[in-house]
């Protein structure tokens, strides 16, 4: 029986919770061999970044995410992680399953070093001595798991409150431990991937396995010899007292006095109950009380490359929720049946008719399962959650085990053995991550400068917090200096009034020039009346006449051949549109080049060419573009690197002004221009040009930001022949807010890591 | 016979000129002796304030306006100059008389000391030495005078080109001054106002005129002894050759040779060749040329604060364009006749049939002077100059000498004396300044804060240059220490992330609550259906509903006494029409009070209140506002540092709630307010309270100001009770760019000085 516990709360307080996410990761070679390397340097210190560490081994690397209100952030976040990780691997990959790679013996695999070599050595190489290498090796997937406070209030409210609201709280989280391990069981069945070891996993797990394939030793009926003996257990079963908080770690304590345990980290139970308070001990947990839960169940799925796929955290969360709910049965003997029936389900539960206990009787894996999956049903239905095609897949689980991913991952490994097996996962997990390398999920929907530096400060374990999400406003912190940044390039670093220099075009202009810069001469107009009585000397010549204030370009007419006095007075009512001062001055022949200053230092430099697409002899343009788009650099509205070439009206025009149509087949080896502006926002193609650029120009654009005090500027650079030192150059615009992707990622060229220079800037790293 | 040079020249061609001017004037006690106190230090370093600075004595103040292009830009200034420096002086004031007050013997007449105590000092001896002290502190007016760079383009492309622009604008000058020499007896006569002398002065000069009342001596007819030999003259008649530069600075050096001359700086003739090059030496004149011309003739105007109406400026102006114009006589013997006429003039020029001799022969200084005035009003309708009333006003005093300056001036001294006449104008003058104190003429069109900050720049000889006169951008130079500012607060020591934090108020927020900093808690919102769907636990709560950006006020809503959804609603909807993120605060109890902190210091504290009048007994409140606004720091539109209270609906209205009308007699001593607002803008009075306010809010502004990083910035605290230190607070805004001015001029208390704080900060005091 459910006692209908969440009856006229709403969808949303219902799943009002939080999710962190644990997931550790072996380093392996490409032959798929335990990596002996160090933990790479870029990630930090190891008891420093909060993101990217080690466990046990020096070669384990562990992912921890910060806490999540959703399932899918919390599985983004996981996932970024892995990308971030996995790309900085060299000839690396990260094994995509819980059961280690080939491992060498124990004295040869490698204990994770900390700087100060202090007692998280010392703890390792006990468990080593205790448990063996091998054990230690195995990875897994931790889930620290919370009600949301509004959803525990929520209920609250509903109760009789002859309790307080924190003993209230307590109760929830233990009657969720208990009923947790009476059904956790069902979790192992669907989530289980180990039910597959190598050869060179320890020779007495080994040795009572059959050889399936290559190197591959199963039962061939296991879910998830992690969850068995064979798993990363405590030596002997431990009984603990889940009634109260006090009762639970007396009892744990009775266990270290009894020498079981070392110490409370040392308990590998299925579900930990846990206060925020650092560390974790049980001294906290008596202050604090229980303030979220720890699962332990879950193996690496080795499908995914996160290790942990939305719909199973999902199924997780629902689950826990139906713990929550569940009448509890008064059976004594509950913890022992629970403990043997998870174990059970790890080592034959490919077999559905297996015989499990249930309050002493006996019952099947199968009907015990479909009861519970009947139940999460009709509470999903009761409640409206939108759980229903989740569980009814679930469900098929129970009457198909080869749907599992334990024999799925066994088939595979039988066909391909199994370093092939997950060496080809992992392969194809660093190759996705590779083509989402530049974007930080959850973070898609900031701006891609904003994401792209998030993401290098996670690498490098500078903790984040995003201050106005919308407004791509977030703060970076490492040790004590606080750093408050927005959209990537807005920092504590530049001054304000520099900003207000770079701004102001005229303003810009005179300090230039007082520095000896070049920058166009021109006139500066007031009212369009005075400006159409100066036009005299303008006519003909080539010249841009444009809004004072920095604009996105709006405003803006250029007559490189120069114009008539008429198109030059509809070039004035444009920029006077736009701005009370306006601007005239010579068009200046060349191109135009983005130089980025950050510092002291020109870190990249790009040239903007307009869309284009070039012929293969076969293809029309508009299929060109269309194969052009398919780049998952390309995409819309400034989330990616590069922008989708979308056909419209503009380029037919453009393209009919050439005697073409977007059906024309072009010839081979023909680039043809779509249109006439050269802006990545309208399909344009960025090319980095940093190394052709010679040094002269980059010391002009250092100087420039340096006249203004800028610390980080684009400057905009009119060169007329880009690689000869000597040629003449004007500098024609200073950007204050310059946007870095566009060099991160170009669309041709080196990728250049400014994040980095960023990071230096504000001294984090 | 006029040459018609500036023919099919526009009006704005003709008159293309650039002014600038040095006025001196001594510091005098209050009884009207020269003053033995030290330059004040305030005004820095003589050598390095290029705005206030000594002439010959420590007590002769030097003002020293920068170029301007207008007559009334540089009056304007000089007028400024004089303010500032006034405003300096404690029971001191400003001689306002070319002639010096009670002058102290030689030995007794402090010579201006130096930092360096060098050649400076020495120059001055040897000058007292020469020619007496006494001289030595007689003060005039010079105009640096040069034709605009465009009208010499056009004179010289009318031209036949057979000589250099260059050498062009050479023949240009020299014929100008030696036109001038030819007619500046006409200047002495019009401008003249030293036919008095005090009887201290050189005893010389004293014995051979008559005491015509109270130590007040002149011969009556009298127009200028400043231009006459008891004047700042060389010991002899000096002829110059003005034929070439080569020829004027060789005929120099030729007098620096016979040791008729120190230096080409003790040429006191009237009109002055220079080039821009320092020091001022014939060197320097023969490798640049003349690029500007001093003028020298000037007397102070003691009926004119500056000492110089803008009107005689244009006068001086239209005449130096005259001598431009004026075909030359051919007559050898000219620049001694012309010396002639000029001391005879400052002599007897009061007799208006003084004869005066042109090219050898007599006429009388009425006919010439009219004949010259005829031509000035010929060329003025020929070029459409808006000159003619100037021309018939100066026409005048050649029909009646009882209109000039000196007759006005000397009937004056006959009636008060010599010490009261000048005593009252001086003292009437300064006076005038105090009225004027929180302006910067000719910048009144700019923000009254960007004055204020120029102000007090100039004071202390920090040099200024306007970058963007709309957008109050200046440059402040000091040294090497060069500061950009814009509007006053925005400067090079404010991070631009500081700024940022404080445009969102969320991040503000969240960023001063973690520094343990009293807010309003609230929630935030994105969209109007979750704000809706909230407003539940706000219903009947006081409270504020505003966007998230800061907006000068805009659409914010504000419940002291709490209010029903449809209210609330509103609110929201008002508070999302202005920002796509809302805020919900409870309303704090208390009152407003705007903290400006500079650097790490509170620097003033203030209280504004709704536009209000207290009654008399007698006048309505129509009648009271009247008065209120009579105040000159009440103007319109930012420029002063109040606003008028102006009458409109909304007041009729808020009185009507209150049972008034703008009709209705107020009893002795009511104060009645005339809004609900206390915005500065709608005539509400700002109320300096720093020195009432405990210091622990002080310290709390300066805690949030650094918590945000920000250097300069207004803390808008509630504090319900402001005189106690234990009061409940909470700071609900900070802003990046506060208003200096209402600090620096409240309605009520003390006037703060806040400029100098931003000087200091930005280190350039």
């Amino acid at each position: 029986m459910r006692c209908s516990l969440f009856s006229n709360l709403s969808n949303k307080q219902i799943l009002d919770a939080n999710f962190g996410i644990e997931r550790e990761g072996l380093r392996v070679t490409s032959r798929g061999i335990l990596s002996l390397t160090p933990h790479p340097e870029v990630f930090g210190d190891k008891k420093e970044n909060p993101y990217i560490t080690t466990d046990f081994s020096e070669s384990q690397l562990e992912f921890v995410t910060p806490v999540f209100h959703n399932t899918s952030d919390a599985i983004d976040f996981l996932d970024s992680l892995y990308n971030i990780a996995a790309l900085e691997l060299d000839n690396e990959f990260i094994w995509p399953q819980s059961m280690p790679a080939v491992t060498p013996e124990d004295q040869d695999i490698p204990i994770a070093t900390f700087s100060n070599h202090g007692k998280d050595e010392r703890y390792r190489a006990y468990l080593e001595q205790k448990y063996g290498g091998k054990k230690q090796l195995i990875s897994g997937i931790h889930i620290n798991f919370s009600l949301g406070e509004k959803l525990i209030e929520a209920l609250y409210s509903k109760s009789k409150k002859q309790i307080s609201l924190h003993d209230f709280k307590q109760k929830l989280y233990l009657k969720l431990t208990r009923n947790y391990l009476r059904y956790h069981w069902l979790l192992v069945y669907f989530l289980g991937a180990t039910n597959i070891i190598h050869k060179t996993y320890e020779q007495q797990c080994v040795e009572k396995l059959q050889e399936i394939s290559g190197e591959t030793y199963s039962n061939e009926k296991a879910i998830s010899y992690r969850n068995s003996i064979c798993g990363y257990q405590n030596k002997e079963f431990i009984r603990l007292d889940y009634s109260s908080i006090d009762h639970y770690v007396h009892s744990i304590n009775s266990y270290i006095h009894k020498g079981v345990l070392e110490d409370i980290r040392e308990l590998y139970s299925q579900i930990r109950l846990k206060s925020k308070g650092t560390p974790y001990s049980g001294e906290n947990l008596l202050n604090n009380g229980i303030e979220y839960l720890e699962i332990r169940t879950i193996d690496i799925n080795p499908f995914v490359k996160s290790g942990l796929s939305v719909e199973d955290l999902n199924f997780i969360h629902l689950f826990l929720l139906y713990c929550l709910e569940k009448d509890e049965p008064i059976y004594d003997d509950w913890q022992l049946e629970s403990e043997q029936n998870s174990k059970k389900v790890a080592i034959e539960g490919q077999n559905l008719q297996l015989a499990l206990l249930q309050n002493g009787s006996t019952t099947s894996l199968q009907s015990w399962g479909i009861d519970i999956i009947h139940e999460l049903l009709e509470m999903n239905q009761q409640y409206g959650l939108p759980f229903t095609n989740l569980l009814k897949e679930k469900e098929e689980l129970l009457t198909d085990y080869q749907k599992t991913y334990s024999y799925r991952l066994a088939r595979l490994c039988k066909e391909k053995g199994f370093i092939k097996t997950h060496l080809e996962l992992a392969k194809k997990h660093k190759k996705e991550a590779f083509l989402e390398r530049f974007k930080l999920k959850p973070y898609t929907d900031m701006e891609l400068s904003t994401q792209i530096l998030l993401k290098e400060s996670i690498k490098r374990g500078i903790h984040f917090h995003i201050l106005d999400r919308k407004e791509n406003f977030i703060e970076l912190t490492k040790g004590e200096n606080k750093q408050y940044i927005k959209q990537a390039t807005k920092t504590s670093k530049d001054q304000y009034v520099a900003v207000l220099i770079m701004e102001n075009k005229s303003v810009t202009k005179q300090i230039l020039k007082r520095n000896n810069i070049v920058v166009p001469e021109g006139d500066e107009f007031f009212d369009i009346t005075s400006a159409k009585e100066s036009l005299g000397s303008w006519i003909g010549v080539p010249l841009v006449i444009k809004p004072k204030s920095t604009n996105f370009g709006l405003g803006i007419s250029i007559f490189p051949n120069g114009a008539h006095e008429e198109d030059l007075i509809k070039g004035l009512e444009i920029a006077f549109s736009e701005d009370s001062t306006i601007l005239i001055e010579p068009f200046i022949k060349g191109k135009e080049y983005r130089f980025l200053v950050i510092g002291d230092e020109t870190v990249a430099v790009l040239h903007r060419v307009p869309a284009n697409v070039t012929g293969d002899g076969t293809s029309t343009i508009q299929q060109l573009i269309s194969q052009k788009n398919e780049d998952p650099l390309r995409g819309k509205g400034y989330k990616t690197p590069l922008e989708k070439i979308e056909i419209d009206e503009n380029m037919k025009l453009f393209l009919q002004q050439k005697g073409l149509t977007i059906y024309t087949v072009l010839p081979k080896g023909e680039c043809q221009y779509l249109r006439e502006n050269s802006n990545i926002s309208t399909g344009g193609d960025s090319i980095d040009v940093t190394d052709q650029v010679p040094e002269v120009f980059k010391q002009i654009a250092v100087e420039a930001s340096q006249a203004v005090g800028a610390k980080i500027c684009g400057v905009d650079m009119m060169i007329e022949d880009f690689e000869d030192e000597h040629s003449s150059y004007a500098i024609i615009e200073l950007n204050f807010n310059p946007a870095i992707h566009i060099h991160s990622y170009p669309y041709q060229g080196t990728e250049r890591n400014v994040a980095i220079k960023i990071l230096e800037l504000v001294e984090l790293i």
